[in-house]
C-alpha cells in the first residue's frame, strides 16, 4: 500500500519525479548565466509545444486565470466588441474579464454538455464586426472539446482574433497554433504541460501582438501588461539579463524539464496517445452504464471525462469512497449540473495503469454505495478498448 | 569545493533544505482536506509573522510586484489621491501602479540614498485629503530603510490609509502592523519569508478593507480583485474546500514550513538577528573603506546592504570575480547610480558563516582587481562586530 493517493482530477495532475526534482533544487539568481539560458530555452520549447512558428511566448508568475486576464487586458479597449463561444464555467469567466476591460460582450451559448454550431458563430460574426473572440478547448466543468480548428478559420475569415483557452488542451489535445491560425492560446502549468501550479503561460501569434502595439488606451491592469513584459521575454530569449518581476525561478526549471520530455514524446505522438487513453476510459465509463456530460462523444475532450452520477448515488459519499480505494477525483464545477457529475483528469505522463486503477477504485466506490454492475467491467472494458 | 555559489543578492535568498523537500514534494488536489489544512495554517501564520491581530491574509500566485498591484488596484477609485513617501525605484513603481488604477498621485521626493523627513511628508498631508500612502520599507534598489512606525501613526493621524511595500523587510526587519496602525502589508516569498519566487503575500487591515467595501466603483483589475480572493481565503481559514483559481499548492506547502520556522525561531529574535548580522556585515564594508548608498547609517536597511564601488573599480568585472570566488551578488537597480554601486541580501536564515563567506569574496575580487586594503579586515571587523 503506497502511502499517498493517485491525482487524477483535471489539474494539478501526476508530475515527473524528474519535475518535481527540478522544482525543489536549490534557487539560484534570476539573472544568472544558468538560469538566463534556462528561461530562454523554456520560451523556445513553447513554440514547439504550441506548434506555434513566430507567436510571442509569455511566462508569468501566476495562476491559468492570470493568463486569462492577460489576453483580455492586453487586446480589449473600451467598446470594442467580443465574442465568446461559451461552453461552460470558463467561457462565462472569460465574459466577464473582457467586459470588465470595456469590451461589449456577446455569448453564443450551447445547453450544458453542448457547444455552438459553427452556423451560430458565423450567424454572429458576420452581423457585425468583433474585435475578437474567445473560445475554450476544454472546458474543465464540462469536459466539452470545442472545434478550435474550423472557429478559428471562421475567425480568420470575418477579421476577427482568435483567443483559445487551452488551459485543460495544450500539451494534450491536438492544438495547432499557426497552421490552423490562432492568434492567442493561454494555459496554465499545472494541467497537461506538466508543471505543479503556479505558473501562467500563453503565446500572441503576430496578429495579437499588431492589435496590442495599435492600442489607442493604455492597458487598465498594471501586472498584466505587456508593454512591461515584452522586453523581458526578448532579453531572456536573446539570453541577456532583464528585469521587471522576479519570475519564479523553481518553477521556470520544473518547466524547462517537463517541456523537454513533451518535445522528446513529439507532438503528434502526444496527442495520439491523449485519444487512445481516453478512448479506453470511456469506454470502462460507457461499461459501467454511465452517462457523460458531453451530449455527444463527438463533444467529448481527451484530457478529461466528466461522468454523470448514476441515479441513486449520493456524489459526496461516492468520492469519499473513491479516495479511501486510493484515487483522487474532482466534484462537479458546473453551477448547473453540480452535484449531478464528477470528473476525471487523464493528461500529461498518464499511463495505461493509471486508469486502470482509476476504474478500478470507481467500481469498488460503486459497488460498494450499492450500484448494481458486472464487476470488472469497467476495467475490461478499457483494455479491450487498447 | 562545492559545486554550487552561495546566493547572496536581495531575493531569492538562500531557502531552507525543508522548504525545497515541501516544494518537490508530490502534488495533491487543491481541495483535499491536507491541503485545506495547509493553506488555512499558512494564512494563520501571516498573522503571527506580519504582527498583526485581525487583518485579512491573501497567499496568491504571483511576485511582490502583483503584490503591490493587488493593493493598488482595490484600494484605489479614479480620483482619488495618493502619496508616495518615495526612497527609490519600487516607490516609484508604486506611484505608476496607483496612476494606472486612477489615483492622483503626490510624491515626497530624498536624494537617492536619503528619505523623506516626516516634517515634509506631514506637510503634504496636511495641506489635502489623501485617501492613501505608500511607503516601501526597505527599497531594494537603495537598501533605504524607511521610518514606517512613525510614518504610520501620521497616517492615521490624518485619516489616510498607509499602505507598506514590505518586499524586502517582511519577516527581517521589525514591523509590527497592528501596534503601528499599518493599514496593509504586502510581500513576496522569495525575500526574507524564505520560499523560492512565485507567491504574492499580504495582509490587510480592517481599515483597507472597509475601504475596499464601500467602493463605489469596480475593481479594474480581474484577477487582483478581492472580490474575487476573499471568499477564498475565508473559506480555507474556516478549513472549507473553495475555488476560484488553482492555488500554488507545492509553493504554499513550502510557505508553511517557513512560516513555521519563523515562528519557531520568534519575531523578536529574528528582528534582533537580522540587526547583528547586518552591523556585522557592514562594519566588514566599512572596514574595506566602501562607502554605502544610505547617505546615513540610520537610513540603512537590515536585510542589505548597498556599498558604492570603490574608485577606479570596474563594477561588472568585479562581480564576475565574487562570482569566480563562490558568491553571487547583485549589480545596482536605481537608475541614476547603476553602474556605481552593488547590493547584498542578507535575510532570512541567513547566518554568520554566510556573511564571512561573501566578505572573503569580496576581498578576494577587490584583490584581483588592484585595489589597496588590507587583507582580512574585513572578514576580522565583521568578526569582532559580534
Amino acid at each position: 500500500m503506497k502511502n499517498r493517493s493517485l491525482l487524477m482530477i483535471p489539474g494539478p495532475i501526476e508530475f515527473e519525479p524528474a519535475v518535481l526534482a527540478a522544482l525543489g533544487a536549490p534557487t539560484t539568481s534570476h539573472v544568472t548565466p544558468d538560469f538566463i539560458e534556462t528561461f530562454g530555452n523554456a520560451l523556445e520549447q513553447m513554440r514547439e509545444v504550441f506548434l506555434s512558428k513566430d507567436g510571442q511566448p509569455f511566462i508569468l508568475a501566476g495562476s491559468g486565470t492570470l493568463a486569462m486576464d492577460t489576453a483580455g487586458a492586453n487586446l480589449v479597449e473600451p467598446g470594442d466588441r467580443a465574442l465568446v463561444v461559451s461552453t461552460g464555467y470558463f467561457s462565462d469567466r472569460f465574459a466577464e474579464i473582457l467586459e470588465r476591460y470595456g469590451a461589449q460582450v456577446s455569448l453564443v451559448n450551447a445547453p450544458v454538455g453542448g457547444r455552438p454550431s459553427l452556423d451560430d458563430v458565423e450567424h454572429i460574426l458576420s452581423k457585425d464586426h468583433y474585435k475578437l473572440m474567445t473560445a475554450t478547448h476544454v472546458d474543465t466543468s464540462t469536459g466539452v472539446i470545442n472545434n478550435i480548428k474550423d472557429l478559428a478559420a471562421l475567425a480568420r475569415r470575418y477579421g476577427t482574433l482568435s483567443i483559445v483557452d487551452g488551459v485543460c488542451s495544450v500539451a494534450g489535445e491536438e492544438l495547432r497554433m499557426s497552421e490552423w491560425g490562432v492568434d492567442l492560446v493561454l494555459t496554465a502549468s499545472q494541467k497537461a504541460i506538466g508543471v505543479p501550479p503556479g505558473l501562467a503561460l500563453l503565446i500572441a501569434g503576430p496578429q495579437a501582438i499588431t492589435a496590442f502595439k495599435g492600442r489607442k488606451n493604455p492597458v487598465l491592469n498594471y501586472y498584466a501588461d505587456w508593454k512591461n513584459w515584452l522586453p523581458i521575454m526578448e532579453n531572456y530569449e536573446a539570453r541577456k539579463p532583464s528585469y521587471f518581476a522576479t519570475p519564479a525561478v523553481n518553477l521556470i526549471w520544473a518547466l524547462q524539464v517537463s517541456l523537454g520530455q513533451i518535445i522528446k514524446e513529439g507532438m503528434e505522438k502526444r496527442f495520439s496517445r491523449h485519444i487512445s487513453i481516453s478512448q479506453a476510459f470511456k469506454q470502462g465509463i460507457n461499461a459501467l452504464g454511465l452517462k457523460q456530460v458531453p451530449l455527444i462523444p463527438d463533444y467529448a475532450a481527451h484530457t478529461m471525462t466528466a461522468p454523470l452520477f448514476p441515479a441513486g448515488i449520493n456524489g459526496p459519499e461516492f468520492l469519499a469512497k473513491v479516495a479511501k480505494a486510493g484515487v483522487i477525483l474532482a466534484g462537479g464545477l458546473h453551477p448547473i449540473i453540480r452535484s449531478k457529475y464528477f470528473r476525471i483528469g487523464h493528461m500529461g505522463s498518464v499511463n495505461m495503469g493509471d486508469i486502470l486503477a482509476t476504474l478500478s477504485a470507481i467500481e469498488i466506490a460503486l459497488s460498494e454505495c450499492g450500484y448494481a454492475f458486472e464487476k470488472g467491467s469497467a476495467v475490461s472494458a478499457a483494455l479491450k478498448a487498447l
